[in-house]
């Protein structure tokens, strides 16, 4: 195993990767930004590097500095955590040159998943439904009306390198095509300095439903139950939820070899995440693969007991998994909110500032808290604004809902705005508890007030 | 179910008490001495009640103030948590005059487990084995050394009244009785103002080893996985742990019918604990029954995902219990370490102070810190010194000791003297770790230095 490994994230992430390394016995270092001194997470590290100033692009997106920090704490491995470099092949690639052990997958597949059109291809091939559409990339609108009319409208124009909700436009009518394809190429071209196009097929209702796998070294790959993700605003997604309610356990299985089998056959190590779109008839279409760790493997981790950041540890240290498919059974319910700074009254606002009260309502049965902020801390406008990740697992889901009801009712945060009442109204909406919900609920029907949020009263 | 609930108690158990009531949609009032008016419990309460001065006596065991409290907020049932009058048959008896449910069983059998002498009778006859010795009191040393003689020497004298560590004397040889005897009647008589004398060999390297039941009104009673509390100072538990590492899931099951048949033939509803000594050769010895919810109850929460005080007051209303024996198979490994505030090199005494900072590194796969404590919260010296109970569960030992030993050097606490660095010191003895202790370890073993535990260095 690892003696010493860096940290290359900060928040949350970087608090319970470092909790990892401390468990297992590793040293933890950190990097941080100028504007993170005074972090949780640099308090926690054994040993911490300032590697450059609040922007993204002059620390946690600096590739040499981290690099050259590794070396010089003799760290033999880095954990990107999610979001920054952890889906950067460019990094990895970097990482392997430099003999340290990037964990995660390797950069091959790192970047063929980061290719959205090449990772679609190389899924069918792998025995992955996806959304009817374009065999790769179309080169001009002619070509993509052909596929739109063989499909059915409405389709989606979609970028090769896209991701995050830029370069993607719906198409409703084979008139609005030629030009909603040359407006989405050149927004492809302008965002991602890349203007390849596809074609899908739009899911009308879907859900948005995920499944993680985690592999070694041996070819044992373990499926993870799946995970709804389908309240989300803006691609973001607010609240989690393991196992599904409307997912059998017929359909889990089904689904989980599927998962497994590509894995093994894409010959992808560590662990990543298949998102599926789920329609009324509960056929799944293949999205995307995240090639890394994602915020909401927490109830993952819940669900099934399986420290997931230590399997990384140990998978990418060539260990062999040290669980099997049985141990990775669905064990009660779990739920989780992101807590965010933000404005649910003013757009989503991020609402930046200085905690200057904090009590999180931890200390009892299925309450689990993640968060990377403590009394004082200060929430940057540099970085995301998540606080803190409220997770309740308990045997039933009215028992999860009822005691994440009352944790939000207790939670106290002062010197920042939150979406804690934005979160309490959406637990107790008819088509959270029912779950007839799709992944456009919060924006077409709570947000339209058709469900009653009443936005200005809330905060 | 009820509508509004007064919890008669303090600290920890009284935020665990509120916040299962919310759980629930109760109304919880909460009632308090004038030192614990700025305290957590007191702050999460629906409405909250001074009752007295910091003197026990005149607020948290005093009856008449508890009752009015009662009647004034209109609560249909009082939850006396543990300690105070949790265990005082006049009280419960007082509730049920007063047509206020009182959770826990009925007055007859606390009182009935409340005479040792008595209840060892009883057991007996409920088919639970006990520890050789008299058959109820013996009124001379005479009849005393007729019993000594027939079980064998050593053997302890005990008080029928007794309990906590007075009213107890070990007599090694015959010529030793007569004198003991005369002794152990005059301290039973002015601690307990009675001096009822009963017989019992001493059982050595036992261990202790308990187990909870719950039981309703309809004769179902479910025993949940034991707990072996045996580290323990001044016969105050230090660490707790369940399930047994030494323990059979035969052995388990056979003691788990022992004690669930005993619950039934006394009748006994809501929940109690069984505790035994247990010795080299597994042979179970009762000692005494709690009649109420215990400090440790949470690790059986964890290890089985059974809410207990919902369970209990679901059993009060009147409601079957909704889980079943099966329902409560072990799952996964828990520890538990009491956090005190008190002086390890100074006999453990009590350090009471303002907490002007606290850090409780929650936020991880199975770590649970219960706690009535907040940063700026007054740890009183009129109660007992329990900061935080910090709890993991994981589903194996190790991990779950090594965890154990990252969240004790990550918690932070400034202001109040701990045990912190004992409960580290503890957890990583060999005898520890190899279950290769009994009751008498801190005290004969680490306190004599014997394991060399350097108490001045430590703190």
């Amino acid at each position: 195993m690892f003696k010493k490994v860096l940290v290359a994230n900060r928040g949350e992430i970087a608090v319970q990767i470092i909790r990892t390394l401390h468990d297992m016995g590793i040293t933890a270092v950190a990097v941080y930004s100028s504007a993170d001194k005074d972090s949780l997470f640099v308090h926690l590290a054994d040993e911490a590097i300032c590697i450059g100033g609040p922007q993204p692009s002059e620390s946690y997106l600096n590739m040499a500095q981290i690099i050259s920090a590794a070396n010089l704490t003799g760290c033999e491995a880095i954990h990107p955590g999610y979001g920054f470099l952890s889906e950067n092949a460019e990094f990895a690639e970097l990482c392997e040159t430099c003999h340290i052990k990037f964990i995660g997958p390797s950069h091959e597949l790192i970047s063929l998943m980061g290719d959205k059109s090449n990772a679609r291809e190389a899924m069918k091939k792998a025995g992955v439904p996806v959304i009817p559409g374009s065999d790769g990339v179309v080169k001009t609108s002619a070509q993509a009306e052909l596929v739109a009319k063989t499909i059915g409208f409405p389709v989606l124009l979609k970028s090769a390198a896209g991701g995050g909700g830029k370069g993607i436009r719906e198409v409703d009518r084979p008139e609005e095509l030629a030009s909603a394809f040359e407006q989405t190429q050149r927004e492809a071209r302008v965002s991602y300095d890349d203007d390849d196009i596809y074609v899908e097929k739009v899911i009308r209702n879907a859900k948005h439903v995920e499944m993680q796998v985690i592999a070694d070294d041996f070819q044992h790959v373990v499926y993870l139950p799946e995970r709804d993700c389908s309240l989300q605003r803006n691609h973001q997604k607010v609240i989690e939820e393991s196992p599904c309610i409307f997912i059998s356990p017929a359909e889990r299985e089904a689904l989980g070899k599927i998962v497994a089998n590509a894995t093994l056959k894409l010959g992808y190590t560590n662990t990543g995440t298949y998102e599926f779109l789920m329609d009324a008839d509960h056929h799944f279409y293949f999205m995307e693969m995240n090639t890394r760790l994602q915020v909401e493997h927490t109830i993952t981790e819940e669900v099934t007991g399986i420290e997931l950041v230590k399997a990384q540890l140990k998978v990418a240290a060539g260990q062999e998994l040290d669980f099997t498919q049985a141990d990775a059974a669905v064990k009660g319910h779990v739920l989780e909110c992101r807590l965010n700074a933000e404005d649910p009254s003013n757009h989503f606002a991020p609402r930046p500032g200085r905690i200057n009260h904090l009590f999180f309502p931890a200390g009892s049965l299925g309450v689990r808290i993640d968060s990377g902020v403590a009394q004082g801390s200060f929430i940057s406008p540099f970085y995301d604004s998540m606080i803190a990740k409220v997770i309740v697992h308990l045997n039933d889901r009215d028992a999860v809902i009822a005691k994440m009801n009352r944790v939000l009712n207790e939670l106290e945060i002062n010197g920042v705005g939150t979406n804690q009442q934005f979160l309490k109204y959406l637990i107790n909406t008819d088509a959270f508890r029912t779950g007839h919900y799709s992944t456009s609920f919060i924006e077409n029907d709570v947000l339209t007030r058709k469900e009653g949020f009443h936005v200005a009263e809330s905060v």
